[in-house]
């Protein structure tokens, strides 16, 4: 009985440990990129092929490109705003569809790269926009804007291919400064507000509240989505962990450089406590720190140095631009981060080359992958 | 007898047949590209010589290639104006005989591509001259600001040849914003008008005139050579129509999509009526429609889609230049177009290679005689 | 005795001949590139080295490469202003140890590529400065921007590799612009005085005084280095003479014609007198006479009009950044020397790649040489 006892301890014992690496087989499953999933819809309908697709696109704002991150990020948008959400929605569908009509690659349709810009787009179209909520003429203009984005990215793709780097988030820059400057304030059909530079003075001058301030972290990282809530923001943080945890701790952390380059400078109250000083430093910070370059220690302070740079060069730009009305949205992240994949010296030897780029983790194992591999060849030339 | 006259009935119809075709002979070889002609010029005096590479610059301003095409839009441009049609000549003659003397590929300067941003300069120095005509000190810059337009020619096309792409009138572009900013409004000595942007709330709002706005479409096609009167502007359109009447159908069609994307955005009601609104979609869509891509369904809606964006564009940027006082020229156009020739995916096959570029029927018949060729290639090499 | 007489008189002519050749001798080995120097230094202590490095750092702002004139321009920097000295020696510093920081390439840090940025970034940081001298918490700002410079010079130098540019001063005027947006005139910490564009009318508008005029033309060469001062400008020229006496000839040459064009263009009297007029026409000049080309009476012209549309464009990019109170430092003459790299036609053959520019002295012998070399090669090969 005893033999029989331990077995059947051992077999339950056995069968729970089987049954948690289940559960942490399926999570894992979950995580990164999730390649497995593309095979597994290469049958299925195309509508549920293009859900895919836009989510990955939803994702893919916040650098990270895992479907169920993107599902998670709608659902935050559609917490803090129903319009916001909607508007986001038909955004990447319009790009992606646009994309697929004028034959883009289906591999990089297929990995939501063409959803991201449009999508942004039409969120930042709803959020400028002073003819509030559920104004549906909106719809049109977003629609259009965001089918604009496919060529942009095409185009700026085909030009930046020499020095291998992405176009990024560039044609949803140019293409919310180009509708800003052509609606104008008061445009009859299509009004938005003005925007205020950082640096504009406030009238009476009130301590900072440092609750606030701290608050306004984890309010950057939703920034990037322009979103103003707290909640809304923590769950896109979440959908960036899930993605990938070392992601997450680059996006708080450049959040938290930005808010602190923005004290430096002593932008507004506003800018501080809306978030609106750390999503530049956040987006910087998560390019360099694990995405584009291999983690390790120096690409991690290259990481923080580039935050900086990123959160200095947005107050300047939005000052520039403030000055005619205009956001500097993550110009000064997308300049930065593309002038640091342009970096030579030793740090060079860190960077991955665009095609290659996964979730950090990957990034890590495929580099070690390599090196052993280099190693080993280099072993067996010598012999 | 009767086979006398029969026989003398059948010649004189054969005569009558073969001058209607010696007619139409002669006027085929008026159109086009008129290569002909340069065989023919090789061994004239060196004045005839440049004032055919001249005439052909003339033409290259609305993407025409064809002396006589330019030496009917000169003709227009003396009609509306004796004094910008001086000014046109200088510039075109003074960067002309400047690429000569610092020595450019001499091919280029036979087809005319350092004449036309010449004398686009010379023109709109004239046009935004508050000195009135016949100011004759305005000859010196009009002539210093078209020799520089070679250097800018040159280097442009050294640094975009790495795409393909052509310098176009980017040179014309940052030319005449650096001379508007160099005098400045109250220069003593050349000043020049305000420009007023498209998006500049009028004081007294009067309902628009519809036919006005229907007489702004040719009017957009005169605007690519800043003349503002009928006659003249339809007078240029026949001259794209001599050089090719599918590239006049796409200037009148741009137009139209210009003066509704005007429309649409509730611009300034002189913007839409003087043909402002129109000439940058004008320009949009004749590059893509016919000239830069094989001419097919696709291409004329890619066409029709970007004499869209380059009108919308054209807005935006007159509304953030017109806040310094400048103009937005064609920026527009030439952004949007280069643009599109930077596009991958399927429709990226239509494109031509800027060497390769002749009239758009031209383009239709080599393309369809290289399509044969590979076939027949094929079948061969199948066999 | 005669003999051992005349033997004497010989010796002691000899010697004095000698001595005159050593000196001469020691003299050129101070002037040009001092390569020499390179390889006595390499065993010395890295302070030694770092003081060499950045030396020739200081003396690059003027397009020269060598530690002497260096040191001649740090101590006419010294002269004019200690702060600004201690400034610029700071910014030298901060730049060169950051490109060894993060490890680029060790000839590009010894020939003091990294240095010159940083050095002008510093030194306009305290012109515009409106704290006054001896602002001790100007400096942290200072290092930072100086190192950023590297980022920037790295990044820029990949992305120009592709047509042999030079990253040049882009990198100083892109951050300086930066600095000036981000801190804006009423910064707390750091405000900084509002630049008034040379375009701008005075209130009493008295006649110009040619003697303060033909002043301003050394004053140009100073300014350079933001210097307002005759003695220090004098000996800033002498040092870029050390260099390269055909240098020194063209800095003077430019900045008069920078000066012509100001007078022509009408500007306040103020930028002729301070020398702002001429500078970039000077950098501009000197780019193209002598140490990008080689020299030859049809380079020399095109240093000449160079001179002329760097004078101009930087008028006209004063007058357009002055509406936001940024100065144009030296965007004007940094574009339009690039747009002269880019040259094509028979120019284009005077061009010495960037890899192997040296003292425009050199640079004449080694292409006398090439060609010497080419015609005795083809002449074996005839044979």
């Amino acid at each position: 009985m005893w033999i029989e006892t331990k077995t059947e301890v051992e077999e339950a014992g056995r069968s729970r440990a089987s049954f948690s690496w289940r559960v942490l087989d399926g999570l894992m499953l979950c995580t990164g990129d999730m390649e497995h999933l593309d095979k597994y819809m290469q049958e299925k309908w195309f509508v549920l092929q293009l859900a895919v697709w836009g989510l990955r696109g939803v994702a893919r704002v916040i650098l990270a490109n895992n479907p169920l991150s993107g599902a998670l990020i709608l659902a935050a948008l559609y917490w803090a705003s129903p319009w916001q959400g909607l508007l986001g929605s038909l955004g990447v569908l319009a790009s992606t569809l646009t994309a697929v009509i004028i034959g883009q690659d289906s591999a990089d349709v297929a990995g939501g790269l063409h959803g991201f810009n449009g999508m942004l787009v039409a969120l930042l179209m709803g959020v400028f926009s002073s003819a509030g909520d559920w104004y549906w003429w909106l719809l049109l203009p977003a629609c259009l804007a965001s089918a604009t984005c496919v060529f942009l990215f095409s185009g700026l793709t085909m030009l930046l291919d020499h020095w291998d780097l992405p176009a990024a988030v560039f044609p949803f820059n140019i293409i919310i400064v180009l509708y800003l400057l052509c609606t104008g304030t008061n445009n009859p059909y299509f009004p938005h507000n003005p925007v205020i530079p950082p640096g504009a003075v406030e009238p009476n001058d009130t301590a900072l509240i440092a609750v606030e301030v701290i608050r306004g972290i984890p309010l950057g990282v939703g920034q990037i989505y322009a979103t103003e809530a707290l909640g809304p923001s923590l769950l896109i943080l979440g959908a960036v962990v899930l993605y990938s945890p070392l992601l997450g701790v680059h996006a708080v952390l450049g959040s938290a450089v930005g808010t602190l380059a923005g004290l430096s400078m002593a932008v507004r109250h506003d800018s501080l406590y809306s978030g609106l000083s750390g999503f530049n430093g956040a987006l910087g910070c998560m390019a360099v720190g694990g995405l584009f370059f291999t983690f390790s220690w120096r690409t991690h302070l290259l990481a923080i140095a580039n935050a900086f740079l990123s959160a200095y060069s947005d107050i300047a730009l939005s000052n520039l631009l403030g000055t005619v009305g205009l956001p500097a949205c993550s110009w000064a992240a997308t300049l930065t981060s593309t002038l640091m994949l342009l970096l030579t010296g030793s740090l060079a030897g860190y960077r991955i080359p665009i095609g290659q780029v996964k979730a950090p983790e990957c990034n890590m194992c495929s580099r070690s992958q390599w090196e052993a591999g280099n190693t080993e060849e280099r072993e067996s030339t010598d012999v």
